[in-house]
């Protein structure tokens, strides 16, 4: 069949048979299926959808375009952990370090920044001398060191996700409950966790705007799981709003190095629920006494300790860590409460900053973002300021600023 | 709006308003918008739609995309045909000869072929000579001087409906009534006609499946005939068979000269029928007086002789028209009666055979084709022949040649 003769099938809703998925999918690999090709698939897919056998079919193809991490090599119990991305989160950079501290083994492979929502790849790439790249046995050596590794999927793992996700990034078809089911389990499952945390993030800030769609991504993938004799522990969290006070990929590096040094609030509790969760189903213990272990870690400073050497040991200096220092304060022009805070409009403001990326290969500054000054339920004043916009030129964005910020007298 | 944004509101069924769609398609016409960006938004326009307005919309930006002929510089009534393609078709061949012995101006910008159905200028192509790209002032003097032009869309004309029509051909995205519409209208009125006839090829050998998808498209190009005050009439044809006994290129011009010097036969029939119905409308002259007349210039040899002037202004010499001399008859292998022929299928081998193409820029073999030898109704005996292939290798296509003959008992 050719590559027409799919996209029309697949154009018209049919399904797609295990032949028709890797000829499409392996051609565009090969380079025998162009990208405009391959994007027109895409979006047929997106909206007409995919059954659970091709999303199986696509996900299988997917991890075997690469190679597999040998786990036999890794000493003790491997956990990975992904979020479906949203808005400010950094919660990886505080999860790792905690499971390390309790002596599991989080080794993530990870990816960039998709249109207004941020990449942990770039977040570390903020710290300067940190090597994302690292080979297999750079990344098992680190592992069985510090406990926690992170590092971009390099082309040996999943090249074809690799391929796609670039390609979708571009295109307007990231929104696929299929597509991102079968990315993120084909990375994990090249990775060879035996438990995995999936942080399914819903709202407006979020990739996934409905619990419903929520809902469907996480059975989508516990049976992808189930499949290949993986544990998928899915935990929905809501994300209208931005996760911490911090947007851009410096400033939230350095506000999870402040949470694992004891900074309270909103996001450190989310961190605690999801590393409890893990960590309970990993060494089958009790929730409340998991939660307790995890507080243990942050409160005596040695997930801190871990976040530091899981820096240093892939090259990185937080102390170089460089931020804009044009900083433009942002302030209320009416008086009431502070309702709400889109993380749309916050997350929209950091790509418009120049810390994200619109198209495939754009450049990204990671110094500049956005630092949210109140919470939701403050009162506030006229001229009260709102946020902080760290940026490189003398644009005025005070209107889109202030649109994320709902206030109600 | 980023074309992302746009590409996610077509994604999600939301209609585009006039800048959105100017943004995009300009963009894409600019190069600011990638080939992979514009087939996804093409993917999505095909499955979700586009209203009436949006279609207009995009009818005025092909149009603006380029130049218009100055029509004040055509001497008389200046009409235009258009199919909407199907296999054998080739019907303008022998229409335009017709309308320039009746006075009339028919001057024609047409395509290429897409997919198993052919395009005029392919055909064109065939006659050793024939120039295919003509400037505007030779377009207009060749149509004053023999009453009939037909020439390749230049860049001059709708680049931007060129462009979207190439990366249409090999996304899977040609089967949509919006772009079709827009697609032929844009052409239409950039030439400038006061009378347009649309024939549109109805059924499996056809880019139009349906009748209902048929009469959406006529609606479509009455509307927006009326926004630019022209007249469209539209004829819907039935497609489900071959047009004539010749597929192929060189064979089609051949076909059609002898259709022009008195060949009988349901394809001489639809010509008559396309030409009078034009013909009528023109003149503001009831149909059976336009039969007449129409008849009357076949009869006399005067509908040949433009059919030769017009060929010759534009260098071609049918003297030294070649076609393959490799000719395979397909023999029945069953005895009954022909009951259907495919024009898919017959489209499709002619495809195989090479005288067609499945990707850009792909090359064209003229001399190629099927030559159908039975009929509708026909008895059948085995070992009758029921076509006959002209090809260049010595390749077995018999199994695929008998899949279009349906021969009952």
């Amino acid at each position: 069949m050719s590559i027409l003769e799919i996209i029309e099938k697949k154009k018209n809703g049919l399904e797609l048979n295990k032949i028709e998925i890797t000829e499409a999918f392996m051609g565009y690999m090969n380079g025998s299926v162009e990208d405009y090709q391959m994007s027109s698939l895409l979006m047929a897919i997106v909206i007409n959808g995919m059954s659970f056998e091709e999303t199986i079919n696509l996900t299988d193809i997917m991890l075997y375009s690469g190679k597999r991490l040998d786990t036999k090599k890794v000493e003790g119990i491997m956990v990975d952990k992904h979020s479906t991305g949203g808005v400010g989160d950094k919660t990886s950079l505080i999860i790792g370090p905690i499971m390390a501290a309790l002596g599991l083994k989080m080794g993530k492979l990870s990816g960039r920044g998709l249109g207004f929502t941020g990449g942990t790849i770039d977040k570390l790439e903020s710290i300067p001398g940190f090597r994302v790249a690292l080979t297999t046995d750079e990344f098992i050596f680190d592992l069985n060191k510090v406990g926690f590794t992170e590092c971009e999927q390099t082309p040996e793992f999943t090249p074809l996700d690799k391929k796609i996700y670039d390609l979708r990034s571009v295109t307007g078809t990231v929104s696929s409950i299929p597509l991102i089911a079968s990315s993120i389990m084909s990375k994990k499952l090249a990775v060879g966790a035996e438990y995995i945390l999936i942080d399914i993030k819903v709202g407006s800030g979020a990739l996934i705007k409905t619990k419903k769609d929520a809902i469907e991504l996480a059975n989508t993938m516990i049976e992808i799981g189930k499949a290949y004799n993986r544990t998928v522990i899915p935990v929905l969290t809501n994300m209208s709003r931005p996760l911490g006070d911090n947007v851009g990929n410096a400033l939230e590096v350095i506000e999870a190095m402040d949470i694992l040094k004891g900074k309270n609030g909103s996001l450190k509790d989310l961190c605690i629920e999801l590393s409890s969760a893990l960590y309970s189903r990993c060494r089958h213990i009790n929730l409340d006494v998991a939660t307790r272990e995890v507080k243990k870690v942050l409160d005596d400073g040695s997930a801190y300790n871990k976040f530091i050497e899981f820096t240093k040991i892939q090259g990185g200096d937080i102390e170089k860590i460089e931020l804009s220092e044009n900083i433009i304060p942002i302030k209320s022009k009416t008086s009431g409460t502070l309702k709400d805070i889109s993380a749309e409009e916050i997350g929209k403001l950091a790509l418009e900053l120049g810390g994200g990326r619109k198209k495939k290969g754009e450049t990204i500054d990671y110094g500049v973002g956005v630092v949210i000054n109140k919470h939701i339920g403050n009162s506030i004043n006229e001229g009260d300021v709102l946020c902080y916009l760290y940026q490189r030129d003398n644009l005025d964005r005070s209107s889109e600023a202030l649109k994320a910020f709902s206030i109600v007298k």
